[in-house]
């Protein structure tokens, strides 16, 4: 009899520096997925809605959500990367390279670009930068992941540490629209605060909360074919730490950013990913709040602008009060996520 | 620091009679909002589901379901209009002015037709005239619409009452079909039954009945990028009267029209809203039942008719005995809906 | 007043061997159906996941997974010909005649070509040849079904019986892929297994677990406009044999298909529905596991073969014991599907 043939995935051991990993299943973006997006996280920012608008802006046509190009691409390296994941720890250096529309297909490639063996000698780090590719193998996206992985054999000796030396944040002159941001209708979008109306320093209570069921993270998560089986496996999870599913974490990112609507309808299209804590876990019958602090301004061109935008996620807890932190320094207990991202925000 | 940007909502304080106001977020509908939509109520008529069929019918393709067009421009209204209402009072004076197609983009506009402040001093009624633009501006459905809304502050004089005289239904030479319906299969559409088979005060029990999940009417009123927060924030709606989150009414309508299928197949496009009444709540994990009273018949051309038809829906109740109101005069408490539309159908 | 015009269904005496069904609602699917099949089934496999991809292997374009186009045309039949069953008993001599690719329209008809009365003179069992054609008319995929259905009275006599006689698979000249596997890309399809890979008698465990909720089950059944009534109408449920509701049973099929990609990554296209059947209920919150088992061998061409396969999913039940039957020959009680079907898979 043949062994097995479903995937065992990776484990530390396989994650030599230098190493590229070519994930499966490349995805034809389709109307279908942007609907989708829509009805799955709330999203109503105009440029991602409506193809006049975005053309009036100066892109090709009705682009995709970069975020939903995120998690498509995210999901590919999920059965390479994390199947044997303890913890995603964190994101940086990510770039969103042009605008992606619909009829396009999008890969994933992966390079290990770190590892290092935790103490215990079980698990260890793993770094890789992830590219989400096109049709032409042009990349569209660029991001580092970092993931904490078992071990195969705990007897396995540890390899020399190279841990990557990432960039705090995307600069602004990395930052691309692909749009001229030629025309812009505040009406339409529904703000009328443009780049010019926000201070560094400013914080933004979005107000509203969106619970999330079973069945929505579980359709968003496989629309994204991420298998990560936390999401899926509801008999498993009831012997597991938290006795249920886990909702995947770019769930939490799509809706407190479509939340983040509510005070930054301008800040439509998201350009780079600085970095990410998923600072709790979320499940099923909680309703999320979000709200963002303005972190950093940067002058793209005359007519766009980047503001460098901290999204904050809590559960169970509206956002008036901007929960982070309690006093001993660590994430407060219903917060979800940090986020640190540009979007691009047309100006006066 | 700035005010905060998050969007207060209008107050019955603001809304003067003859104000214009322009929606946010122009949607581009496409084939995936028509597969969710399918998928999300269970419609299952013939003119929405094939191009082929459609277009035999004498449309250009496969249309739009006027609900589903109707619930995008509702839903762009809300944060103008209903953010800060207490009850959806009513709806009348709606025509869907032609057929709308997938690749079209729908925004909203509303003119404010009447205000009429409530003996309480705290609240007032206001009508509204919303009307649904093509991307050429052009209308394609107008319906009026009056919510009860807070004032700002109890202590603002009550401003002299305006109240549109309505009508109490469209008359027939005011509908459009848009198609000659110049064929029609009644195999293919699942119903033997024609214009001239219909009889006024005929009372039709469509039998079928359909469970709404938490997942469902949330994912189906974020299609429609309606975002009152009574359907969606979990967390707060636990405090609130009911105890738990209210399904958009508009979820109650489409569900009943689409179990409507059952016996009035042929009868598919809707053609004008007369008026509607959400009389009770619906809430997840209750069945919705239906059944439908032929009102009026009217002949539109040689080719196709006109039913003005009753839809009441009714939650945990099978419509066997044609639930509506009771010996009191007011609606039973299991009715959710009393909905008076037109819809084409069909002649021999 | 006129008789009712609600749909009654058919009972066992309306089945006379030789009468041809025309089924209601042709669809025309999009994008839309695509998107929300994968969001719903978790499916990964690159053939219909990826235009370039499957054009690569000689497709037109992204095809149509053949079991969403299955349900779709099973769906249409439940009106005529399941809506007083009893139960599904079995499928056979099901052939998928080429692929279908968005933008076509299927319809269905059914050909009744067997009925028998059981002993008990209150039902009796009853075979369909069902075709779905497209908008010329030309078969796209042809399948037998038998169900059992009640008597409209019990009175009626009992007709001859006519049983037909069915084959125990389809054979492997009648396999079509429609197209010539011309390139295929491992690393792309996420398998580097291919036809010479497996063995007869080989059995594989797909590993992941999926549960299913009541809004995904009623969604994708509603997608495939099957009305049956047993999946969607909680109130009456309470009342029946399981008091709940019943999760369509090619929810079950697509999922345990979805599920094998884990060790069947390119053994995509679905040929032939050699046999299945429904072994247990399953309900909302249940986990689906699947195993495989390779069951024949058959080389199509210099570039592709098929393997016939067995997929069997289980409820809450981990498939690394690869369970069946008990001693007593009967299904073991966690059994959802035994399905047996041909599939192409690439050669070396």
């Amino acid at each position: 009899m043949p062994e097995t043939k479903s995937n065992p995935g990776n484990f530390f051991e396989d994650f030599h520096p230098g190493r590229e990993l070519v994930h499966a299943t490349p995805l034809t973006l389709s109307e279908g997925d942007i609907a989708l997006y829509r009805a799955l996280t709330g999203s109503r920012q105009a440029l991602y809605s409506s193809a006049p608008f975005a053309r009036a802006a100066g892109f090709h046509g009705l682009p995709v959500d970069p975020l939903l190009a995120f998690h498509v691409v995210f999901g590919k390296t999920v059965p390479d990367i994390s199947l044997n994941a303890v913890a995603n720890l964190g994101y940086g250096e990510g770039r969103f390279l042009r605008p992606v529309y619909a009829g396009e297909t999008l890969r994933a490639v992966s390079e290990v670009i770190g590892r290092k063996e935790n103490s215990n000698g079980r698990t260890g780090v793993v770094w890789v930068r992830t590219r989400g590719l096109d049709s032409e193998d042009a990349p569209v996206m660029s991001y580092v992941r970092w993931v904490m992985v078992h071990k195969r054999e705990a007897a396995s000796p540890a390899p020399d540490p190279v841990v990557p030396d990432l960039a705090d944040a995307v600069t602004p002159d990395e930052l691309v629209t692909g749009a001229d941001y030629g025309a812009w209708n505040d009406d339409l979008s529904g703000s009328p605060h443009r780049y010019e109306d926000y201070e560094i320093g400013e914080r933004i209570d979005h107000v509203d909360g969106m619970c999330v069921e079973e069945a929505e993270h579980q359709t968003a998560t496989r629309l994204y074919q991420n298998t990560a089986r936390v999401h899926f496996d509801a008999h498993a999870q009831k012997d597991s730490r938290f006795g249920r599913r886990l909702i995947y974490g770019g769930v939490v990112i799509s809706i407190a950013r479509a939340l983040s609507f509510n005070g930054l309808g301008n800040a439509c299209q998201m350009l780079a990913l600085n970095g990410g804590t998923h600072a709790g876990p979320l499940f099923a019958g909680d309703t999320v709040y979000a709200w963002s602090e303005i972190l950093d301004k940067a002058e793209l061109g005359d007519r766009v602008g980047a503001l460098r935008l901290r999204l904050v996620a809590a559960k169970d807890h509206p956002c008036s009060d901007f929960p982070l932190r309690g006093e001993d320094g660590r994430y407060a207990p219903d917060v979800l996520l940090d986020f640190d991202y540009w979007a691009a925000i047309p100006r006066r």
